[in-house]
Order: structure tokens, then sequence, then C-alpha cells
């Protein structure tokens, strides 16, 4: 196999093409971003992927902003460039202001140095964090 | 050095007292958690981690229970046992009910999903996403 | 000291050459690529890892198909991209279908998600896997 | 909300201990494991979770002791303890050998030393790899 | 909002021009570098973080060059490639030969090694090292 | 295959008392850790791994003790609980203080806070770091 490549809708499959209208319907874009249509190459995948995204997403007790910050706090800590773009994206999208992006990304970055500082001081949980 | 060691109130100097009395007060808790006493051990990080730690997670344009669950999503991913403790409970302190926290772990478990599969299949980012 | 150099073939040291021409007939190809070209910057660290990757990867009781799946996992796990692509090839050149890459990337992906949903719900290991 | 607690068949609703036999009946166990019955208490994660890997992991061009290797070799790289007793026994139980294991875990620790290698040393990709 | 976008000194308040003055002033350098650009759209993180920074990478028991390396260990294990960029400059800066860097890169990689031996191996602290 | 097991000395094939007898002599104790105690059920593994660390290790350009806070940089990192407690034993044989300790943990804290806001605010590398 070679590199992994798109696959656009004019190429794609009707059970593909399918999964890329409700992608489109339920976020309301034109065409379905790079993500879809890379994983349309193992179309099992991809329905499984966009069914699974499309529940987990959907505004519930957490709203739609909160969601997509969610995400973006673990595609920063993993540093996943297409991820951090996509949902920074996705969140301003969702409501996310400038304001709340700085306080978000100050979060993340203390949040990812207290991690290590526990490790290293091998700090024992708290009996009352462990009930 | 042998491993490290907390430092209780009793045995602390004035200078580690003051910042675990600050403590105490902006979190209402009668003791200082186990991170703030090992820490303690040097009293530079701890006054820097504390004040920084103060200032990041004090309400803004997000509020408590957001900021504790991205500190959660973060330390999720990054596996720290203690982090997850001490957030999980603090994020219930500020109005995380069950049913939040069960999207939460939902959309921090497809993030982490997500990015790798965006990394297996080398996914170009959108030019739309990138301005 | 600036950026880290390549150092190629006519360039390199008889000790420098004497290893990519090992590494050329056991991979059988014309040309050492850019990651031990980088390495011979360092003789020492470039004669221990390839003699380290020459004996770890070659076939045994997994093939040479599963060990370079698995190199895979661990890149896309890390988000490495120059390693994500080489052993990419690498996979495809030992018989990697796309059928069977999809299936590599749907585990890796699914192996990430539950990870971290057993990190957030703190699950115990059972009794009987810890035997 | 307290610690997360799990769920056991006994006190289980109806909608969650279908999913359980169902678990029970495709893994040939008497009893759903801890992660299961933690993931219970959301009922939603629980039932796309156990899809998702029903589907995932079910045997097709990747056999099943290959598609357990691949878990375990992700758990390892993300240090989740709870993953790698389980896709450890898991593993075992379709048919990994010590010999095997042994050859895992090799090629798990050298993809990640090498990785870094290539971060630390800044290698570009060869245009080979990249088509 | 937008994609992230850097405050270069001239369009800067005065509150990010007195931190930019300082960063270059301790630094010895003519223009502050991207990275304090960007955080300057966020005035509380871009003086928390300087403080910090230049409190935590000031010499002390451990001199600039060890700790210009240490960073370093942290960025290629995180595969931040900005990071990698700046302090194997920083680190150069103060002092970091070939050789060292050679030596460096070994370590780290190493490291990550043995980490992922050790998870898999699922190997018990000694008793003499939790002293 | 049940849960890995160490192999003791007594036990041991003559090739891994080989290997154990030069780990004690190496490192001056009377007993190897239960790391290469572990793996010895690879002795493949066994002797690769410790005539690298032997290697890699060894004081060169860098001292002993740099090396050790190194390994513990990146231990504390990817949170390997063993590699922790196993390498600040080392460190400190090696002459690290509680005071160069406390140094370690605030530079692997904010490098690991610092990696995220460049991820966070996709920082572009500045031209003068990638030469």
């Amino acid at each position: 196999m070679s590199k992994p490549q798109p696959i656009r809708y004019e190429a794609a499959s009707s059970e593909v093409r399918e999964i890329f209208d409700d992608i489109k319907k339920v976020k309301g874009i034109p065409e379905v971003n790079n993500f879809w249509a890379y994983l349309a190459s193992d179309p099992k995948t991809l329905k499984r992927t966009w069914e699974s995204v499309k529940e987990v997403m959907a505004p519930g007790k957490l709203d739609s902003v909160t969601k997509e910050m969610i995400y973006l706090a673990v595609s920063v800590t993993n540093n996943c460039g297409y991820c951090i773009a996509s949902h920074s994206a996705g969140a301003a999208k969702a409501g996310m202001t400038p304001e709340m992006f700085g306080e978000l990304m100050a979060v993340i970055g203390m949040a990812n140095e207290t991690n290590r500082l526990v490790n290293g001081y091998r700090v024992p949980t708290d009996p009352g964090f462990d009930q």
C-alpha cells in the first residue's frame, strides 16, 4: 500500500456518501473535512467513528463549547496538530472567545506541569480523594 | 537524599506555614493535601506553584467546574493517578454530577482515539482550520 | 552546535561506512534513510542502535509484518511523524495490505480510547489478570 | 459524586444486563471484568464501547493474537496498568507464548527509543516514505 | 476567534512591552521569540509564564546547560518541535557541545525504551528504592 | 503464559548469571534489581539492554549525576513509577542533593507546561532556531 489517500465525495461509494451526507447535515458544512475523507478508505471505521463522535459530541449535560474545549485539552496534551486546528475552530464556532481560549490554555499548561510534580515527588493519594 | 517526604504544618517553617494558611483559606479546607505537603520540601516551588494554581483556577470566563473538568481531561490523558483522584473530587465539589462525569469521560476517550487515527492516516490540516 | 545535520556516505568515516554498508545489505536498499544519516553524527549511537534494531526486527516467533505493525502502533500512539511514514512503508513492504492497515488503525484508536476510560473510571485490576 | 463504583450484574438494569450477557457470550467468560462493570454507570458509554470493541477486536485480516498484541503495545506505551494486565491475559488466551511476549516487548521498547532519537535529531522524512 | 496570532513589540500594550523588555534584557536578545509573542495575546499568562521560567531556569544548584538539557529531554519525550528547536539552541548557547548532545540523546532514548520494558514486564519496585 | 515472573540468581542459566555478575560488578551491588530479574526471562533482551545501558550511562562528556537526572526527567514525564524510584535512588547515589532534586523537578514541570502552551498556541519555529 502507498501513503493513505483521501476519498472525495465524487469518488465515494454510496455507503460512504450516505455517511458523508449525514456528517454534512449534522455539522452544517458543505464538504466533509479531511479527517472523514481519509477515514473513508475504511468504511467500517468511518461509520463507527462518525456514529461515536456524533453521539459523544452532541450537547447533553455538557454543552457543545465545553465538549469542544475538553477535546482540545486532550489534543493539546497529545500534540495532535490537525486535532488542535480542527477543534480550535470547532470550539470557536460553538462560542469560545479569545479570553476563554486563554484560560483554557492556562489550565492545560498548569495541569501538565502539576501532573509531573506529582509523579516526581511520588505523592500518595489523600484518603479523602479515594472514597 | 532519600525518598521525598511531606512536610506537615507543625514541622513547617513560617514561610511555608504562611502559604499553607493561604491554601487552606482559599480552598476552605482544614489541612493542605499531600501535594502541597510534598512540594513544601522546596519552598520556592511550593510558592510559585500555589500562586500559579490560585491564579489559573480562579473562576474567570470559565467557571470552576469547567476548569476542574479540563484539569481532569489532561490528568486522565496523562494517567496521573493522584491528579485524577484529586481533580475528580475538585470537580464534584464544584458541581460535576455523575452524568457530567460520564460525558466528560466519553469525550476524553473519543479525543484520544481520533488523535491517533489522525496520526496514523497522516491527515493534512484543512486550509479552513489554519486561518 | 548548530542544528543536527546528516552525514552522507561520501563524507562518512570508514567506521560509519561499514555500518551503512551493513544497513544497506540487510535492508536491501541502495542508500540509508535519513534516520541513519542523522545518527551518524554520533557513531557509537549509530552502531548500538543499528545492532539493536537489526536484532529486534529480525523475524523470529513474530514475523516481519507483525513486528512492523507493532512498531507503527507505538509510533502512532507517540505521534512520531517520521516513524509513522517509515514504518508504514516498512510494514507495506513486509506485506501489510490496505485492509490490514485499516484494522491496525482501528485497534490503535480503540486501545488509546479505552486506556483513558480505565484511567478516568479508576478501574482496579481483576484478580484473575494479576496471576 | 463519589469515586466511580462498579455495577454488578445483580444490581444492573435490564439494559445493562443485556450488554453484560452479550459480553459474556462473545468472550466466553462467566462474569464481565471490572472494566465493563465500571463503565455500566454510564449505559450509553458501556453500549457504544462494547459494540466498538466487539467490532474492532473480531478477527478479520488480522487474527486475534495480533490484535491483542497491538492493543498491548499501545497500553504499554501509555502505561495503563489495568490494560497491560487484561490484554496480556487476552493475548495469552489467544495464543501468545512467552517467546512472542519477549519479542513484542523488545519491539515496543525499541520503537519508543527510536521515536525519541528521531525527535531529538529532527530527522526529515525521506521523500520515498511520503508517497 | 481565529487562529492564534503573535503580538509584536510595536503593537503591544505597555504592560506587554514591559515584560518583553525584561525578557530581552535577561536573555540578551534583540527581539523576543515567537513563543512570547504568541503568549502576549493573554497578558496574564505571558506574565506568569515569564516570571516562572525566569525563576526556574536561572542557574542555581544546577547550571544553565544542565537545565537546558533537562528541558530538552522533556521536549524530545513529548515531541514538541518548537521546544526541541528552541532548547537545542538554548543548550548550545549555554555550552552544550555536539558530543554532549549525542550523549543526551542516547540517555533520552534509552530511558524511553526501558520505561516501557518496565511497564510491560510489570516490574514491582524494589523495597530499597522506596525508602 | 502467566504474569511475567522474575528469575533469581539461583534459578538462572549460566548465560544469565554471567550478565547478572557483570551488572553487580559494574554497579557495585550485591543483587541485581527487579528490572534485570524480570528481563532475564528473555536472555537476548536482558543482554542487549544491559550492554546498551552500560554503554549509555557510563560517564563521558556528561557525568553520572547529570545522566541520572536526565533519565529521571524522562521517567517523570512518562510517569513510570518503578523508573522514578530507581533513578531517584541512582541520581542520589551519584550525588544529587535535595536542592538539586527540587530544581530538577521545577524544570521538568515547567517544560511540560510550556510544551503544551506551544502546542495550543500553534507557535511556529523562529527561523533562527532552525539553522
